[in-house]
């Protein structure tokens, strides 16, 4: 259902999308439409709303899926395992930097939201081999968007694979110091993963499942408990990149983007929010996306601060 | 009153205290007792609850004198003045570190919770002189705390601006960049405002301020909301120097540690914590008051996420 | 021709190498005897002089061959071409550093010492396909050496090959950037470069075709006068990685060191030396061989200083 | 006397000082012509040969005091206590840098050459008090180039010591590690030797008693023999700032430049240089003085390779 105030923020802030750019380092996400703009939202009671271009358009999750195979790997492996291998800080870095993995001996990536601690999650999904493993990934997030036609993106996969030269460096890196065993399985892994492709419905979907502490929008309670309430610390302390900090001052909501120009947030207690508009800013994250969710986070008094 | 939890989780953790070291870096701290573990709380209904130590303790502000610092250079100039000259961003380094600076032109600190940042806030306390200056601190700390006798500790002021070579070589590497007009003044401001002495009631006061969105104790508007808010954010995603992270997921709660091992947290709507043990782990925290917190934070529910 | 202070000299460095240890992270070298050392010497005159293990011990050139391909690709594209993609600096970080790369935009590795220029230089040594360009450096090491008999040791290169995941994480960084165009090519040219096997004698014949401005043993000009200046200099200011600084110091003559003991050495006009220990100190260079030429140098005034 | 290749020189890269800057941030440099370009040399046999504005110009020592307090420091403790407090390890960061120092627990400075390690450098020459300390460095510079009336210019001493916040930033770092004991002091010294003002010819003679191994023109070892080849071998890797190598390839003599636009040089066994051009390339060595003596190296075949 449009909802009023969705579609006034929405065109509202459909001319922000000129201040930003679509990126252009993944071929097949270049090509998107920068001034589209679309936001749903679902509350407990399972209504979706909608604003802007959110029935219509698709993209894939990008850098969104590092939540999902975090939850993943705290479910295979619990968080002690996890945590040893890949820590909980924030970092000022760029998500594509090597440097403070240099100065560590033995390196260990700073947080899973980063590239390099995304992948070393990513290597530890349980699975006999990639089709496997990126299987149970799509399963987790099918559940969690309540929708089992969710796929890969096997285009958008290729293209990406192809030219994940940072990656691979990065990969190869950690390798050297057995943080990953499997580099290219991993890589395969971690790309399909970014290749998930969802709509805003979905998003917001998945994002009510965290709001409401593991249950998904039927009730299951598809995810622990704890697991849910951590992985939106994460999305709070470092889910915007190396703009997290400013964005939690004037969000205040658990949120994770991708380069593709989605946002998954969620509300704790309250709502799970999907919002896609591909022209990015200079750290990556949705221009006009982060504008309508901050009037969005006023209008409805959603900051949890 | 003392409360049979806050006894028992006192208890519980009093032994965690010999698993840290008291700072000995600065003499007048290196004096106190490793094994004090105290806990005051209070509620918006002006109900205090105590454990351990806290009726008897009192030690200074150190580091959680940058949440007070910061209050009050945004009421003096607005976010978009404070913000053009200190980030809204959590760092992976140390509290003391300058390497981030040399790599920005101009730098810029990355948030004010790191001393570089906490120090250009200082300079930004408007006042005619140290003492003026100073004197504002005072007053926003007693009216936040509802305490007029809190003071300066006059020797731990003096102990800690002997050593301070480390703030003293970031405050002239700011100067060079004019982010630092006088820097013996804005030292002398900084080092003043960590001697700032208070109790576990204080500090759980001031919490209490900041979680009532402004409003101390007595009902007054002391704060404008939006301040109170945003400094919470800081304290979640950069008040634990750079252990925040682990914080924010272990804890969940608003929280400002400082050197001395205090901790001021802040439950949004609900509770103003503070919390005293001065033996620190490695990160500069207070070993067993983090760790009471989190057992409180679990035993109460109090997470935001 | 066994030489009587050269001998002397081994004797009395020959217990230093109980101060090293072997490299471990290439297997096929760390089955070296730690206890070997022996010298070459050659003089315009073409007398080979020898000392201790000299005339019966062979190894790899390792990074010693990074002085070779940079002769190679300054000899096709001369130093403006070379120089626009590596520089000409030292750096006081480790060889195998990535992160002042990832400091510069774009990324320009610092000098053709460390392992990142050495590959941009050796993807920039002409040939079709990774046996032609193989076997350019063969022969120009071959000339140089007076030696037509030296090859690739083909079990240290699949040794090295199959563990070199720092040196792919470097390459696929300079990928992304355009900087390297075929990885895995040139990850077979600059392995298999490491992996030529030579004796001190080759060595010292190599270092006297250098000391010579370019003519080889028998007369020949076989490398340009200023090219053989310029890696002179470059053996100078970066040669012995970051332990440079203090080799100038201590012996003042240009040399380049590899991780399987041998150090080459140039003096200017004067001689070549080669010299071979396996034993490493903790910068990766020959222990007991860094001694003996310091006692060398000393005894014999061969200091450019 | 004027020689005429000298002014040939002099001639053919006068219009390279329109290429270049004067030093802009100390205010009694910023004043100098930026057109002036002079160069003295001086043989064993006492010949000195001047070109352009060589005769008329005088101009501080800045960054080529180093040298000086280098030597003064070795004889005053010896290499091995010298070395204890800064390293010999040339540096790929700019002169004013703090980041590798951070990096290092405790700090050690890289080398002499840049401003931590020559402060620390500074901190040991032996004297009771400022003006003894410099008196001992004056004394040096006086006899090492002949001429006793060499004095500080107390204006620019003053200028820079007003505005030194990044040295200060620097001083109070290692201060915190005991690097140096009076940061005040040691600054007073530093900024003092910076501003000893001498000639071109005055330059030459020093390079000269460098050049003869410690000997002055007078025939006296002002130097021992090993101290005069150490310093050299830092002029080599690390005299021209973050240019050094590229300079060590391009003209192969050791030298040492200062932002004043002053440059001493030194030809072992051969000859000493001075030269000035006040305009500055972007590492802060002079413009057109690197290019008049690569020209110079050329023609009279000086580079120690």
């Amino acid at each position: 259902m449009r909802h009023p105030l969705l579609e006034e923020l929405v065109a509202k802030h459909r001319p922000d999308t000129k201040d930003g750019k679509v990126a252009d380092y993944i071929s097949a996400l270049s090509r998107q439409d920068p001034s589209l703009l679309g936001i749903a939202t679902v509350t407990p009671n399972q209504k979706v709303m909608y604003g802007g271009d959110a029935p219509t358009v698709s993209f894939t999750l990008q850098s969104i899926s590092k939540v999902i195979s975090l939850v993943l790997a705290l479910m295979d492996h619990g968080e002690e395992t996890v945590f040893s291998q890949v820590g909980m800080e924030p970092t000022g870095d760029p998500f594509n930097s090597l440097y403070k993995l240099e100065m560590m001996s033995p390196p260990k990536p700073l947080n899973p939201m980063i590239n390099a601690g995304a992948m070393v999650v990513s290597s530890l999904v349980k699975g006999s081999g990639v089709e496997d493993r990126v299987g149970r990934l799509l399963d987790l997030v099918r559940a969690m968007a309540d929708n089992p036609e969710i796929e890969v993106d096997e285009e958008v996969f290729r293209s990406e694979y192809e030219t994940a030269h940072r990656n691979r460096s990065i990969a190869y890196f950690l390798k050297e110091y057995d943080q990953i065993d499997d580099v290219e399985e991993t890589l395969q892994v971690y790309v399909r993963q970014c290749a998930i492709r969802v709509t805003c419905e979905d998003l917001a979907r998945i994002g009510l499942s965290l709001a409401q502490y593991g249950r998904s929008v039927t009730g299951e309670q598809i995810i622990p408990q704890s697991i849910a309430r951590l992985v939106k610390t994460f999305m709070v302390t470092c889910g915007m990149y190396n703009a997290s900090g400013e964005f939690a001052i004037r969000v205040g909501i658990p949120a994770k983007s991708g380069v593709s120009g989605g946002i998954l947030a969620s509300v704790p207690g309250k709502m799970g929010i999907g919002i896609f508009s591909p022209a990015l800013d200079d750290k990556g994250n949705s221009r006009a996306g982060v504008r309508l969710l901050q009037s969005l986070s006023q209008a409805w008094q959603l900051s949890i601060f």
